[in-house]
């Protein structure tokens, strides 16, 4: 078959960018054999043009006016590796504008401006491709949208930022607190120097979002999704729960129950040591999804950094130059399929089990108070830790677990708890979260 | 988006056949509403019309006369669910001249005669679709070849057969020997009345023959391939490798170096017990993939079954359907992308470490004797074990493990330890993979 070729620009040359531009140069020839097409770095886009980079590029490649690569109808494709949402977005709309197919890693702005994006490519027949925006090298985004196509996609628990994962391996792993391990993540460039995108779980969300609709089939918006982060986790919890059996993970959920109610969640959570996704640590990702045909699938990989995630995008740069991509784009669009709005659920109407620690005062009828509130409260609990010996000031660290409880009465009884005059500090509570593993029959 | 209505037409309605007849028929609205396409079961063909299945088809459906399907020009897309390599070959080809594209399960039939099937699908300008053929709901293939377009692959390390998976499983944690775990997996379905083709490994084999050949663009035949079971594997060598830290698992391997010649094996493999392969148990499946940019990958679920196969078959109709998997298949197709043979590296030339037992008489100088022939074959030990008290017929089992060693050496070490009188049973060896995990860094 013979070669075609297809010129692409680049708008972004940072760390991402140059794995974009190393892959596309030194592998333009296995690409070629590969796929027939002949890819070309026409142009790179940056306001910094000075700066060395890791990447040598042709003399005249690189420039800081976009409409060198706006204003040649030769390339076909643009690849915005800006980041963030205000720029980014008038670089997608310039981009579809001037008639080229758009490849992005932006899940900020797909999150958030994703619908008008969309409508934006719609209008002028163009595609606008996403593989690399959740969870970096794994083809995620293509597993779930053709590969589980004929599936009802039932649930989905992923772990999608790195930076929280490596934080919270290292707490787990090496015993550190958070202050240690963020900066720790900091020194090694894993956490960047403002992490709150991170560590807050909003990085997460803006995954969940996209992949939810896809999943999903809902226009989901931002405000859809519970978001609660890391920040406040300390080791000793991390520890007590490790002695009950439970590994802390960032845990991205989205799951539909049978009256089509969804739920989706970023949130600290407890999980199982032998669940497949406890055993994932450091940077990496990994998603399990139930389907309603093919049971549970996990994808697992690096979730972000140069190459995998330079992987994704050249994958969906030959995607979109084999037209793959906009018939996948008009078909299995992000444009929701279902014309009614999803139905979330309040996460205060969330059942599910809970890990609550009090810092109690060490004497007699401190537990009887307890159990008293919870339950006044209807919270059932399932299991108990307290050690022997004393905390500072006298007190002592109380664990319990609870059966299933809806969210809203685990937050009155901790309201209630934090008023004893027994408990010394803000009870501490941790969501755990069972996720099924699929097993033989 | 219009709905385009696309009519199938099934060959083969025993298990698998009956879960796409499901999908298709309950699913239809929900695949309508995903991909705009109107998915309509025409016609399942099947030489016995008679027996009662799990679904029930629409009266006139069922037909044991495939001209209803050949000579029907509105049904689009063919369905080969036969097995075996004769019938379901002339009934590929049929469907291909007669126009239509096909998707298949059928792993034996494209490992032995893929290339003329491909031939003749370019001619008829049809494509096949076979995203079933390999780790069942698993989407892997798709993911291989356009997720992981961008990488060179280097390795991958595969789970690819369920039968042999579910009685390795059991053959570990319940201490079950062979015969017993087989008997046990055929009572319940795991196993068939003639598990051959799956213990033997040459179901795995049909299956790293079509991974391969997509991972490095070879023409991969059979032959190519070095094939062992796991008919004659012990509980005895599944406990002492245990012990060492092993688990064992039935791996397709296949391996690319930097000189390009490219190693493919089946055989029994002792794993270490923390990789993540090892924890995949029962009748799952699990592939790990090292691209050259993504790092390692991996791809986790079930490979066989009514629901999950049907799941991929009916992926494989929308993705026909939509147009994507004719230019995939035009693309990225089977036929080999390197005009060269593939450089096969032989058996004999595996470098590897292995674990070897011996049953040996209980007295002086064996382990010298042992040692010796080790030594003069240039096999360094790594470990050993051997148990105080007697085995049978006063002897005692001697486990060792070896450093890196070339298979040759081992192959003519093994040749002298059986000549040895103070050993009394042929050595049992079994090779020890050291798959590289994909660390921080």
């Amino acid at each position: 078959m013979a070669e075609k070729k297809v010129k692409v620009g680049l708008v972004g040359f940072g760390t991402v960018g140059c794995g974009v531009a190393k892959l596309i140069t030194e592998e333009a020839d296995a690409i070629a054999a590969k796929t027939s097409l002949r890819l070309e770095l026409a142009c790179v886009v940056d306001i910094d043009t000075q700066s060395p980079r890791l990447v040598k590029l042709a003399d005249g490649i690189l420039t800081n006016d976009i409409n060198r690569l706006l204003d040649d109808d030769t390339i076909q494709i643009g690849v915005e590796l800006v980041g963030g949402t205000d720029a980014a977005k008038q670089i997608q709309l310039k981009l579809l504008e001037a008639g080229k197919d758009v490849v992005t890693a932006n899940k900020a702005l797909l999150a958030e401006y994703g619908n008008e994006l969309m409508h934006c490519a719609h209008k002028n027949g163009r595609c606008i491709a996403f593989e690399a925006s959740c969870a970096g090298g794994i083809p995620i985004i293509s597993g779930i949208r053709t590969g589980l196509a004929a599936n009802e996609i039932r649930a989905m628990y992923g772990i999608v930022n790195g930076t929280c994962n490596y934080i919270l391996s290292n707490m787990t792993s090496k015993n550190e607190d958070f202050p240690e391990a963020l900066s720790q993540a900091q020194k090694l460039g894993y956490a960047e120097a403002d992490p709150t995108l991170d560590i807050g779980g909003g990085d997460s969300a803006h995954k969940l979002a996209i992949l939810a609709s896809i999943a999903f089939g809902y226009e989901i918006a931002l405000d859809d999704i519970f978001v609660e982060g890391i920040e406040s986790i300390s080791k000793d919890d991390i520890c007590y729960g490790g002695e009950m059996g439970y590994c802390l993970k960032l845990l991205a959920i989205g799951q539909k129950d049978k009256d089509n109610r969804i739920s989706l969640r970023i949130h600290p959570s407890f999980i199982a040591k032998d669940n497949r996704l406890a055993s994932v640590n450091g940077s990496f990702n990994a998603v399990s999804i139930f389907g309603s045909a093919v049971g549970q699938v996990m994808y697992y990989g690096r979730g972000a950094g140069m190459m995998p995630t330079a992987s994704a995008i050249v994958a969906d740069i030959i995607d979109v130059a084999l037209g793959n991509s906009a018939t996948t784009f008009r078909h299995l669009c992000l444009k929701p399929r279902n014309q009614t709005a999803a139905l979330i659920e309040k996460i205060d109407n969330l059942v599910t089990r809970f890990y609550i620690r009090l810092m109690a005062k060490d004497r007699p009828g401190v537990f009887a108070q307890v159990g008293k509130v919870l339950a006044e409260n209807a919270i059932s609990i399932s299991g108990a830790l307290q050690h022997e010996g004393q905390g500072p000031d006298n007190t002592v660290p109380v664990v319990i677990t609870t059966h299933p409880t809806r969210q809203s009465k685990v937050t009155a009884a901790l309201e209630d708890l934090d008023k004893l005059d027994t408990i010394c500090s803000r009870p501490v509570c941790i969501r755990i979260v069972d996720i099924p593993e699929d097993k033989e029959g």
